[in-house]
């Protein structure tokens, strides 16, 4: 059992936790969490660390799983919440290529995310894309980093299962997305009412920065403006709950 | 100028921020920045603070407002943000009653908020809200204060506009709505799609607890049970975002 946090995988752990560069350059992210270990994929799963008590009570998890057992003390050290649950995995980083996600042999639903800055936000878009079915989330390089642990636990798991991947620049990506006949879509005061628009072919949607939206030189490149109708004095919605209006709207279109 | 943190109106405004309890006893709240001042009902309006740099570059907006300059140094004091606008003010809280949202002259469409904790999805709820075109808001007592500087700020304006109310005993809102004739809806796993509903005429949306959802005592009391369609392996969705795809679908059906 570990019972220092000068132990040097509970320093690696810390510095995974808090540097995306360091996450990066090891390919790997932290979940933590009874249910967050349970739904990750096993070929995934590169390490465990867990409380005496919480490997008491879910032997049957670590079959055939390389873990370390942790005392409480240095379990909170490494644990990212308030009550920890006494379970952290170390988890190897899954990539997708762009080419793959604009490929996707059934009707591409695509989510294009630009220089979004909230964990949570970026979260709950991975959580609501999956109920709603998106078949990937392509993001810009300068939005947060999705293995930020805030982002992971918002997800609830969907990290696991939505492909994404980050891009160097959206502009090619516009381009790709023309070339493979998927509509792109930007939210613009001019644009169109969303509820009058057809989402049953490939498509795309673009979302903004929570405080500045979308770049011109990314809007002026999508196929279509579209406009999520709105009652108030409101000028706009949380990127979060935008993405969440356009993807369900074209669920249901699609049922 | 106010130049002290120990000055005793500074004080005062340092309790009304943190204690929940002192802005019910003072029936008082506090919004920070130009954007939440600007969008303040003037009548509600009890006095404003800024620094000397704000007041001169908004001095049109101070007309006919009890107003105090307080130094740089004290403003941070008082501010709930890492990068501080400059103004912050004290508002008067609107008090609606429950009969007034239940008998709303037109089509009324309620959110009722079983025991919401987490400040970000209220204060995004009630933003939402406002665009989606909702009539009031009612919710449990144990429900996070909506004037929780956190919730404030995530209205976006919205806490100005939308009407709601806390109530002692949910049971209650539940036999009042039957008697008005509102039709009440929950989440659940045996619902019907919501895409098959219609929510055209007066409705009212259940959403309970991040964690827990609704408890067995409120839902059992629903009329209908409903259900967002979901892909993947997702349980559920985030709370503030299944309130915005039921808000936005009764919202479609209404256009």
């Amino acid at each position: 059992m570990i019972e220092s946090k000068q132990n040097q995988q509970i320093r690696n752990i810390i510095k995974l936790s808090r540097q995306a560069k360091e996450r990066k350059k090891k390919k790997v992210f932290l979940v933590e969490g009874a249910r967050m270990f349970r739904e990750a994929p096993k070929e995934q799963i590169v390490k465990v660390y867990a409380t005496q008590n919480f490997y008491q009570n879910n032997k049957p998890l670590f079959d055939g799983i390389a873990f370390e057992l942790v005392s409480d003390k240095v379990f909170k050290e490494i644990s990212d919440t308030v009550t920890p649950q006494g379970v952290l995995a170390v988890i190897r980083q899954k990539q997708w290529k762009l080419e793959e996600l604009v490929n996707h042999g059934e009707c591409p639903f695509l989510l294009i995310l630009e220089n979004l800055q909230d964990p949570g936000n970026l979260g709950t878009i991975l959580r609501t894309g999956e109920g709603a079915g998106i078949t990937g989330v392509i993001m810009s390089k300068d939005t947060v980093d999705i293995y930020n642990p805030k982002v992971i636990r918002s997800t609830m798991g969907s990290v696991y299962r939505v492909p994404f991947t980050y891009v160097e620049d959206l502009k090619d990506v516009m381009k790709l997305l023309k070339e493979h006949h998927i509509t792109s879509y930007a939210a613009h005061l001019k644009g169109e009412n969303v509820y009058e628009r057809d989402f049953r072919s490939a498509c795309a949607f673009l979302i903004g920065n929570e405080g500045n939206g979308l770049t011109d030189e990314i809007s002026t490149m999508a196929e279509q403006y579209i406009k999520i109708p709105m009652c108030g004095k409101l000028e706009s919605l949380n990127a979060a709950i935008a993405a969440a209006v356009l993807m369900y709207e074209t669920r249901r279109q699609r049922l």
